[in-house]
């Protein structure tokens, strides 16, 4: 069995938030929408199928505790969830805040609108926000 | 709290297949693509998170099944799970067999082009099929 290592293009497209017992998490470069990655950091995976039963509910944990913290951090509207894989075949599953006034609205994110840049300190403070948050929440 | 009702536009746009422990499972009438739903049979839900931790596990054992009886029965090549809810609030969550020469591919599904109808035969076929190995797994 080789060890995880993360995707290159998962890993270009988004920032270190925090490692959860099964998953990475981690915030994409996308301003448009406050928006994270699950990566569960077993190698070979690509459907969540692929993951043993116990995994798999720890996973369901990790997409509950990150949809919580991601709600209260951003006052979202909604939460869009998703396992796609499409174009990266690595397992990874989207958390996204949604908003009545975003720039794919009632559409999912995909695709839509180029990746809007975060000043360095907005993506700084929403990351340390993340962090608090889940600091607080594991405490 | 008030019974469950499926959601009338999620009625009118798929049919039924099963009654899983905590959900409905449907077939979208949508022949470009092999497109299951799971609906959650309790009133007021929208997000994953309003379920309690225990339905939490038990919808991630019912798309684990799910998405197992539908890469058997479909031979898909990649399958897509997501839990989006901004057009239709109740939750539901969406199990789809994706193909590399299929409709929307390798973009997600949803308002790609418009759906497709079954024949009325052909429908009738996947849902037995989906029927009969679920009584397989169920055993």
């Amino acid at each position: 069995m080789s060890s995880f290592a993360l995707n290159p293009r998962l890993e270009g497209d988004s920032l270190f938030v925090a490692d959860l017992p099964l998953s990475m998490l981690r915030l994409m470069k996308d301003a448009n929408y406050p928006w994270l990655l699950l990566v569960p950091r077993k190698s070979d995976l690509v459907e969540i199928i692929d993951l043993d039963e116990a995994e798999q509910g720890q996973l369901m944990q990790e997409i509950a505790l990150v949809s919580k913290l991601l709600r209260t951090v951003s006052n979202c509207e909604k939460l869009n969830i998703g396992a796609l894989g499409n174009q990266v075949s690595q397992l990874h599953v989207h958390v996204i805040a949604r908003f009545r006034d975003d720039a794919a609205w009632p559409g999912p994110v995909w695709g839509v609108v180029p990746p809007r840049e975060y000043d360095p300190e907005s993506a700084d403070n929403l990351i340390d926000h993340l962090q608090d948050a889940l600091a607080d929440a594991i405490r």
